[in-house]
């Protein structure tokens, strides 16, 4: 069963061949075979692509049903018979390129929708669609290509590059961002930070948070996450980063390139991530600490200092994660002991 | 004192004999007394029905000045004097279901609001309400007395049975919902998960999400929570689960029925639960595993392996909660060893 | 380089002896000086008024290019030649009320809207600003001089106190608010309780969530944070209470005045907290305990017990602060032994 046509009308079908080569993929057999969709292997029927990356999936595959999958040489003489067979060094990669040429993601349907709510000296660029209860602030400027869904809110003087979307209920002020950013639904961008300052008699005074948010081209950002904008300079996500849903970015946090940022984390203000940082789900930084270029941060961390770069960390408060998982060990040992032997403790 | 009537307007008064005849409880004197509304012990006045379950309120019991009580046969004789008493087994539930004769949620009140954009091959069932500003995309298939509230979006192709709502800002798309749903304010049902594949030089190479939200009878989101869809394959909630406020639900993951999971939970991609599992706050499920049915993980848990049926786990990495209280008490009793006794490190 | 013009447009300039005097600094030369915005030590520029507070940015404080730079007694001295200084006790408080009188939060714009959609009998004081798309419901009470913004919805009957702000896309409903209290985006307040109870077969049955929420003045609650209203009697939050995004407040939650609570935090149902508790982010506090005033729970904490007053926990579950680093400090070194020493486990 491929995907529902309902939600997901398909392109095609195309010819084995053809798929084949555009994916740059070897393919053993089956060239006129017309193939019009994909599907996970456990799910997939005669005219759907799957394909098996690493071997978590390898029984799905001796059963599937699929017309053709893309697989890595090692896995060429799994496949059950009848099911053609496309040999790549990325398959999942592959897969996803196939998925688009069925699926590409939908192109925006230009127009304003007439109750769109767009400033008089707002520009917009060509071919931009304006979902109903929009709303476009003054003097914003959106590139071409752009989809502002439905009660999605740009506000004044907000800078949006060519083919970004933002899907319902998401909303950005205060922010420049790059091309192909993705907001997804109810995602926030330029809030005012956390910051303000308590006197001596325990009334929190407002700092006023006077920076913007910048966005690196094809920056992503999950449904209902928050990033706030700067206190003075500026809350910036490098190029490629991703933000799952639920995220909490604080004030003047900055990103490198393709950072990775799972649902729920929370990073604190001023934090300062490297390139390619991978913060796993439900793990917390706190503010001013630096984590250098691929670190990797594991779920429910909880990181209270800088990072070298390319270590790997877990465990609230964080350590190394090599060091954590025999300490681990080494505790879970030590709790099995009894309270009175020779290990016993002080009382 | 009961409700506020400005947010909740009673029905009734209601002779205390009719009120128990309807919750089948057992009226101890007081027949003829007239109720106007329900209170929780420490609030409620001589009008009111109030109700005592377990032992923790016991005091409040005693100072009451409630006009009724429900509750058990073991504490009849606790009640004030002058407190009308109605015995049950279930008082808890017995108490909603007074509450629900006095509160009703509200019914909706037929009709589309003029600022309502309703695709006109969207279908409608009878009695529906649409609040101001609700988007209702192309062939949306709405079932009878449906309540969509202001600036919620159901998105092309959605189906919503029965007696559902969704509250403010709510957003459904990609979804097949089943009857008496609830979304809850902000909830955002049916985004694109958090899939892509990386390259060789770190681009994030999306994978298209072509999997649905199925929700079955009965089932609803907490506000501003998060169900991604499938991203092949759909991602399936149960009958009569219910999420709390700002859970997170990665694609293709699936419930049995009648799971709780509780605020700020997220569970990754692809993993399964059983019947009535229930997840407590914070808690974290990592991908692709299997949870038991009636299983229960604690509070902040960090589950990262299969749970059988019926097992409490707790911790981050989870245990059983049995072995890990026994951990943490010998753990504790460890810690407060000293240095330089017989226990002592490699130092 | 100061606060960027296309999104907050500046007052001034000010003369540095005017400022001085507002803020009741002491001038050290250069009171002629015309100062034109606020800035970080780092960004700062001529024109700009930077600070410093404590010692992390005192080498910015060496390298600054700020025209003027508020400091305690104690730096005067490290401050580079040219750049003026202004000395108070308070320097991070100063630069707060120093920054508003170039930047001051921006007034209402006095309005309604023509898209907005208010109630016909819903009460609107003098000077409120209602952005596109709000929607106020009936005998809802709106004190003068408030902003409700784009998409924000206030429930039918609520009451909101002069001053007061709705963010793009926040919701109140049930909802009794005091003056001055902010809303940021996508923030929802009063939503039903996640209450109900269980039947003997599984069927989870809502117990009317009856209660409302109370809001102190100058209560503000962060990006898509969830306050929900009481179950029978309030969820109350004290006068200067602040909240920072993503947090979750359950239920009957009660908290005194100026209590701070950080980002993805979650207090669970009747939970009380005194005055001025301050709760890191990410952590997570149990139902029905209570938090004596000036406690400080830590990052990622989960509190399941009472707290007393001025107590420092950490940890999850949570201990004094003091006792968890001393235990944790002795559990690493304990981890550090071999498995085969004496203090080997029970294998």
């Amino acid at each position: 069963m491929g995907a529902d046509s309902r939600f997901f009308p398909a392109r095609g079908p195309f010819r084995l061949a053809d798929i084949a080569d555009s994916l740059g993929a070897r393919l053993v057999a089956g060239e006129d075979r017309e193939i019009s969709g994909v599907a996970p292997l456990a799910l997939a029927a005669a005219g759907d692509l799957a394909y098996l990356e690493g071997r978590r999936h390898i029984e799905a595959l001796r059963g599937t049903r699929a017309g053709a999958v893309l697989l890595g040489e090692e896995a060429v003489g799994i496949a059950p018979e009848g099911c053609a067979v496309l040999v790549t060094a990325t398959p999942q990669l592959a897969f996803a390129r196939a998925a688009a040429m069925f699926h590409p993601r939908p192109a925006p349907q230009p127009g304003i929708h007439p109750t769109a709510c767009v400033a008089a000296d707002a520009i917009l660029g060509e071919g931009c669609e304006v979902g109903p209860f929009a709303v476009i602030g003054a003097k914003a400027e959106i590139g071409p290509g752009c989809i502002i869904g439905a009660h999605a809110v740009v506000g004044a003087g907000c800078v949006l590059g060519a083919g970004s979307i933002l899907r319902a209920h998401a909303a950005m002020e205060h922010c420049l961002a790059g091309a192909g950013v993705v907001l997804h639904q109810g995602a926030r961008v330029g809030n005012e930070g956390f910051g303000f300052v308590t006197t001596a008699t325990g009334e929190h005074v407002t700092v006023p948070q006077l920076g913007r948010v910048i966005l690196g081209d094809g920056v992503e950002i999950g449904a209902n996450s928050c990033v706030d904008r700067g206190a003075g300079g500026d809350t910036v996500l490098g190029p490629g980063t991703r933000l799952d849903n639920l995220v909490q970015i604080g004030h003047n946090v900055r990103t490198g390139r393709g950072c990775v940022i799972v649902a729920q984390v929370g990073i604190a203000g001023s934090a300062e991530l490297g390139d390619f940082v991978v913060v796993a789900a439900q793990a917390g930084l706190t503010g001013h600490i630096k984590v250098g270029s691929k670190a990797r941060i594991g779920a429910q961390s909880g990181v209270m200092n800088d990072v070298p770069p390319a270590t790997d960390m877990v465990g609230s408060p964080a350590w190394p994660a090599r060091e954590t998982l025999r300490a681990f060990a080494r505790l879970r040992q030590l709790a099995a002991t009894k309270r009175d032997d020779k290990t016993g403790g002080t009382q």
